[in-house]
């Protein structure tokens, strides 16, 4: 596979899941794209797994992107560690993991191979692509590297390219695990981990996905029950809950893909990258845009953005911005409003194929630009 | 000296500058506090030095504190690395530094060696205490452990206490230097030191004192002019700009005074400390509280509830939230707006030692409860 940056990477495992099943005229697929940490596993139980996939309240039959009408397809994204070939995969050349001899990956790359697996479905052209955060930036890209090929989107909680702020905390991550002696420039593969420093970038993660508000009602300023004997070991409920959410972080996510992919994020620039500032132009899908007010990390302003390039573009852009304290956190918690609103969308895009009557899509309508 | 926490702490050495001349009725003395990463070298130059200290557009002659009318102190907080007592001093029973020996402290500990030294000073009562972010912890201390020595109080960009966001931005800072293997338990003195660890804390904290709008104005995606060969170098000029904020921090600063001194800014809780609701009663001093708008680490409303407090204590307070794009450090850099506000306010509270004719501070007026 040809990559944005100018390198080929190959073979190229791409780890899937399907939910539904696809209709006869292959029309009623939706690819949903996971964010930064997430995985091929959007929906249902694993054979054992206490919890279910990461999404599993929008995907099943009945629900936001009903199982019994959609053939939902979601895929773990290159350089990931979920099953894609990623940094941990072994490279072809030389038996052992690639490391840091994996070549720089882009959002755009990531599109592109999750295209060769619509193809290999022999599906020609996807009712929808959904997602939140990096999940958002890969519907975004699909609406400009394969407009002909989706008919609607729905980006959340995104932006068309980072702010310095974003690429700000994801180089602190990079920096903490790039800093922790195990990392050994990428080669830890097979001793130990750079565990101390993933653990710190998920950390930082973990505060900018929640809300001062979802903090403060989660948290307070509340005292764990019970404290390691050693000077500043955590002993607020917040320090506990970070510590743990950084610990169970490592024990399922390979650090060099961390750096991979938030890197693909930062060089995301949708605009920059079509050479003119009507990214969108031609697109004949709908799109849904949906942003949460107490996000802060990807805050509204920036998916008013997406909507006016639409507009810009005459593309058919719907925009709500959802009230939620959750933070960037509630494009995964507030499923209850999105199952309202996508259920409803993809309804109206699968427009005759539907079988309830026709629905318009314009009862949502987009605030005035600032 | 006995500390909050029930331990001792002595012999306590303490460092300060002072600028002006006390008059002869010890009435012009006002106490300037320092934030997290400050010192005793508010203004002026030290000999060679480029820079001068860090509230100099504030401190010199016909400043905002004006110090030919003023005789201003400023010292280094305790547990600090400046010259004060801290964990890289002494332990005068091994002769070795503290390390982690070092008691746990408190800003109320902070603000009881401040008076000591004020009576060394002979000084019966501050004209004012003055302070931004954690300074502004130190005036509001002053307002509850010595409201009878201060004639007013300045508190800039600060809050009664911590929230579990604020706790928690300090807590991926220490966890960073503890997770630092050249930390050993605090005990890296003459050896290597935790560089790392520190200089990501010391970028995390950068990101939480600017805003998205000053980091964009500042940065924007601009690439550095040179980037070094390795992959995730930094390159985005605010991946550049955080790098060299971690590596000087870690030239003049001590890892462990971090932990001890981002710890006694979370336990810091001015209501819970007076065990009733108003932690400001019997206050006769005059307050001046300042927030900057676009500061979300130490957000408006967290000064609003400071001015509350003293409204239901029946104390005198002013309240100006000024419009700023520099986020927290708006403080440190919104120098000329901060020098209208406080000279004035300075001169309203010396009252009739004033040269000028006397002026009413009530020309700012606090906007109604939210």
């Amino acid at each position: 596979m040809p990559l944005e940056g100018g390198e080929r990477l190959g073979p190229v495992t791409l780890a899937y899941e399907t939910y539904g099943e696809l209709n006869r005229d292959r029309s009623n697929a939706i690819l949903v794209a996971h964010a930064l940490s997430g995985d091929a596993h959007a929906a249902g139980f694993h054979q054992g797994d206490k919890t279910p996939g990461w999404w599993d309240p929008l995907i099943g039959p009945g629900k936001g992107i009903d199982t019994t009408k959609y053939f939902v397809i979601c895929s773990n994204v290159i350089g990931g560690c979920m099953g894609s070939t990623g940094p941990s995969s072994p490279n072809p050349k030389t038996g052992k993991p690639y490391a840091m001899d994996f070549p720089i990956i882009s959002i755009r790359d990531m599109v592109d191979a999750q295209r060769h697996l619509i193809d290999h479905l022999g599906i020609e052209r996807l009712l929808s692509v959904v997602g939140g955060s990096m999940g958002g930036m890969q519907a975004l890209q699909w609406m400009v590297s394969y407009p002909d090929r989706i008919r609607s989107a729905i980006p959340i909680s995104t932006a068309m390219k980072h702010t310095p702020q974003q690429i700000a905390f994801n180089e602190v991550g990079r920096q903490a695990i790039m800093g922790d002696p195990n990392w050994k420039g990428g080669n830890y593969y097979g001793g130990p981990l750079p565990a101390k420093g993933l653990a710190v970038a998920r950390m930082v993660g973990h505060i900018t996905y929640m809300s001062e508000t979802s903090m403060g009602e989660k948290f307070g300023r509340r005292l764990k029950e019970s404290k390691r004997g050693e000077k500043f070991s955590p002993e607020f409920e917040v320090e506990g809950y970070l510590e743990s959410r950084g610990e169970n972080f490592v024990k399922r996510f390979d650090a060099n893909s961390y750096l991979y992919i938030t890197k693909a994020m930062d060089y995301f620039d949708i605009v920059a990258s079509k050479a003119h500032d009507q990214p969108f132009k031609n697109l004949k899908a709908k799109v849904l845009v949906i942003a949460f007010k107490s996000d802060w990390l990807y805050p509204a302003h920036q998916s008013q953005e997406i909507v006016r390039a639409c507009k810009w573009a005459g593309v058919d852009a719907t925009y709500l911005e959802v009230h939620s304290t959750y933070g960037h956190d509630a494009f995964l918690l507030e499923t209850e409003e999105e199952t309202r609103l996508i259920k409803h969308f993809l309804s109206s895009a699968a427009g005759h194929r539907d079988d309830g009557p026709k629905q318009t899509s314009n009862e949502i309508r987009l605030p005035g630009h600032r």
